[in-house]
């Protein structure tokens, strides 16, 4: 971050709070373990409707609970912390000092003030289970997995009537979703593989979510600072927005200065998993010279990331030397960033990656803080044109391979996919993807089903999004109408999420989850009832539906209240 | 249309006039028939691309050439009357009187100007071919088929190159998309049914079309007059401005007063396809009260259309009085404005639709002037809940005896489809259709995937477009921002429109369409190389796709040219 800041000029965060239109946050506690509680929002509807409230997923923390008092200085409850203290097998230890180059060299007044309290960092001991795979693999539920049971659900106690059918009639391509979620079912599927929990020990404050194609499809945004704009504060209502709005994940791809203390304020006070790509802050490290990498660099942004409680990383290592060649041909090249700074230094040094060659050690350092792996796709193509190339598809097979170190190391794991990739191509991606990486959930970023829309690309790629999540992508990386040509805002963002969120709902609907369409008609009865209020409470953005309306139709006489 | 307006109020309609970036107007000339002048767009690249100007196809006619003087009073060139007017079975003739009740009564200061010139109408006479289908059965290739292979090869004389490899690589789900385009291939398809050229002969300044799944995807923008806003101007400069941004076709839906002469402003300066609803007007005719409706007043309202020269009427000939109690127990009953209509009429007289009872005569009506069927879904599902219901197929079924009548009476059909229908249900509409229809070309409204994004069913329904226009279907029928809530205006029409094209070429290329990847390629190639004017004005909306890009990164560093 680039932008001039000072201790006494740092502003506490001011975000977004209050519920959305018509809505209540409500707690529920699940039977297995009554002390969590596990929240959702409900959508109350006009008394002529005759109809109970209509619950929904909810991602946005105590920002929508107007009970709880936000203090952005403080952070979010740190509900985990003894749900993870009770383990055995961890410890609190001094952790890593932090050091100036963790800042991007930021000093005096371009320092970003750091956070008030500094937490110990927990870490993992011995060979129990510490992750959440270990856990699953050793039969154990884990309180994680009560919740998520328990939040998948909507609250719910059984089955929604006609589940087996609605399952039936969906078509999920080979997944196995369930007519109602137990916790051992979701045990279950993480012990498979075929479920990620991303959950640091170090992210107390986060409410567990599950990542896993036997799921509701789940959405990410990226946030992040950059050498042109923004500041530590603008970051922390920019993670608050997104999941207001639906993010069920955040990655900060902050670049520049600060991105370690911007990076605490975001983790203290998020609710969902926060993602990142340490090679990002690495390269800072180094000045942004990527020859000048090392493992022993890279090896310390990990700690320094699995201590704040990054719960994913984003690790391209299955960009070979050997591949790189199978890109000249290409149209667009490597246009990951993750895989064009591991090229460079791979052809620089002519070498092996050090991701690659170190990776079992990446693996001993992710598994004691339960940082799930996000294995990157360096080689994704970037213009339908390099779409399922050998290059691509070549990684994806050593991300194959790596999944499997990975999982006898005993960390969770994601894929990543495209990319850029036109609607008879996408299909295969997510055939090979599960053949390749054993059903281990996949991550995609769209993808975009054509390139001649620049400042539609929310659009493109929502249209390959919704599909690829029907065909059973875990996550859907969200994309904004900025792709390609500028740096998100505030509403870019809420566009971008909002996209997304409808990309997966149309996933969850074609796939037959048993409750996904008890919104879709609950919409529909409004919208023949002409109860406009309900119709706009119900929608995933009632302030533009209601704005909208109230652009052309009278005010009013249009409207049940 | 219910604003006040008078004879020396009304203002010439200001329409948008000139040139895209970048972009050139070129006409070529048939081999066939070079006395032909065919459009396309021709955009330059920047020199140090060393690239060729990329050719795409144009719908905005003269209004993007800045060599024509346009002048709204005149109308457009009539390039059709000599090709008309040559043939041996068109005779000229008087013409049905206007009368009150055609602009529902308005008079004095409310009716609006009629439009300067009146031109007599045509109608064909005798057995002899008449319509496009009638010279395509008789192997007759008209000027308009000539036109339209040159138009949809873009000028090229030959096939590009790997066309071969295109076509085989993409997925068609069974149809024949050929490497290049010929006016028997032209003549072939419409005489087999599988495409219609809509093309009254009273519309002669009509830029021929093809609307069929073995040619490049159309896209319709509907416009139209209300009884809340509105007025004669700005419906002409709708027409001109959808158009401007891809619409190949667009429907005129007014309703209230001055519907006639709203429509004859809007053909006369037309360069596309107009379609209407008539039971829209016939219902203006008798007050609004869809009980009065009679056959002779929905005779006479077709007779109108007809020599007015609107080019495919939608009539719902389907919705028959056996299927109105399948939609009983549905969450959003009948939502299509004309199949409500149809539904009042045969339950108050308890008889079957004078639509249906008198689909022969309109068949003899519509062959005099060349007026293609659209044969409207009156049943559509308005809810993913009714989404491929019985009350919808038996419609779809009944479509199908039609269009082998109307085919018989030597009549061009298309065949109008949903709706709201999620992901997994798309494809078995596209199936079916093509079965009971005998390969008619499909024309959907989206379909939307989902209920809950009120504001965005832009997106929601372009999901369904593009895996529609995938499986085959021949026209999406856009859908705005504000669809559901209100009206849309100048911003929301353009968004439509942008979004349907971007569809509509999703589905081009995963089709395996031998051309259409040279526009995402030229992108690709300028990303790759920073030219950042050649990606805007390559872009589908290069004024958003600049303006995105100058709100956060420097105005001239990151440019080339």
């Amino acid at each position: 971050m680039n932008k001039p800041t000072s201790q006494h000029e740092f502003e506490t965060p001011k975000v977004t709070t209050g519920p959305l239109p018509s809505s209540r946050k409500v707690y529920t506690h699940p039977v297995a373990d009554p002390s969590l509680s596990v929240p959702r929002r409900e959508i109350d509807l006009h008394p002529s409707a005759n109809e109970p409230p209509v619950p929904v997923y909810d991602t946005s923390g105590p920002y929508s609970d107007p009970s709880v008092i936000i203090d952005v200085e403080k952070g979010l409850p740190r509900i985990r912390d003894g749900w993870v203290q009770a383990r055995s097998n961890v410890e609190e230890y001094e952790g890593r000092p932090i050091k100036i180059e963790d800042n991007g060299g930021a000093t005096g007044k371009h320092l970003a003030r750091e956070f008030p309290t500094k937490h110990k960092p927990l870490r993992g001991v011995g060979d129990g289970p510490i992750t959440q795979y270990e856990f699953a693999k050793a039969g154990i539920i884990t309180k994680e997995m009560i919740y998520i049971a328990e939040r998948e659900n909507m609250g719910r106690k059984e089955a929604v009537a006609n589940a087996a059918e609605t399952v039936a009639q969906g078509e999920s391509f080979g997944a196995e979703i369930p007519e109602f979620i137990t916790p051992e079912f979701v045990r279950d599927e993480v012990a498979r593989g075929r479920a990620v929990i991303p959950s640091n020990i170090n992210h107390p404050e986060l409410e567990p979510q599950i990542i896993g194609r036997n799921f509701l499809v789940k959405i990410n945004a990226n946030i992040g600072n950059s050498a042109v704009t923004s500041s530590v504060e603008e970051e922390v209502e920019k993670m608050v927005w997104a999941t207001r709005w639906g993010a069920d994940n955040v990655m900060d791809l902050s670049t520049g200065r600060n991105i370690h203390n911007t990076r605490e304020w975001i983790l203290r006070n998020s609710p969902v998993p926060i993602g990142t790509v340490p090679i990002y802050q690495a390269l800072e490290k180094v000045n942004g010279i990527a020859e000048d990498l090392t493992w022993e660099v890279y090896r310390d942004t990990l700690i320094e990331q699995c201590e704040q409680g990054v719960d994913y990383f984003t690790i391209h290592a299955g960009v070979r030397l050997a591949y790189i060649h199978l890109t000249v041909n290409r149209v667009c090249g490597i246009v990951s960033r993750g895989g064009s700074i591991m090229a460079k230094w791979m052809l620089t040094h002519h070498k092996e990656s050090f991701l690659y060659t170190h990776f079992e050690e990446i693996c001993d350092i992710m598994r004691k803080y339960d940082v799930t792996f996000s294995l990157g796709d360096g080689l994704r193509p970037g213009a339908v044109a390099d779409a399922n190339d050998r290059a691509q598809f070549a990684e994806l097979e050593t991300l194959g391979e790596l999944t499997k170190i990975a999982w006898d190391k005993g960390c969770q794991v994601m894929i990543e996919g495209p990319g850029h990739v036109p609607m008879h191509k996408i299909k295969v991606n997510m055939t090979k993807q599960l053949k390749e990486c054993g059903e281990a959930p996949f991550y995609t970023l769209g993808p975009l089903t054509t390139d001649i829309a620049p400042g539609y690309d929310h659009i493109t790629s929502g249209i390959g999004a919704a599909m690829i999540g029907w065909y059973g992508t875990a996550m859907l990386c969200y994309v904004t109408p900025k792709e390609h040509l500028g740096l998100p805002n505030r509403d870019d963002v809420k566009v971008g999420v909002i996209t997304y969120r409808l990309a997966a709902h149309a996933a969850d609907l074609a796939k037959g989850h048993p409750a996904a369409q008890i919104r879709d008609d609950a919409v529909s009865r409004a919208r023949f009832d002409f109860r406009w209020e309900d119709q706009f409470n119900l929608a995933l953005d009632p302030e533009t539906a209601r704005d909208f309306h109230d652009q052309t139709l009278p005010k009013d006489a249009h409207k049940v209240a």
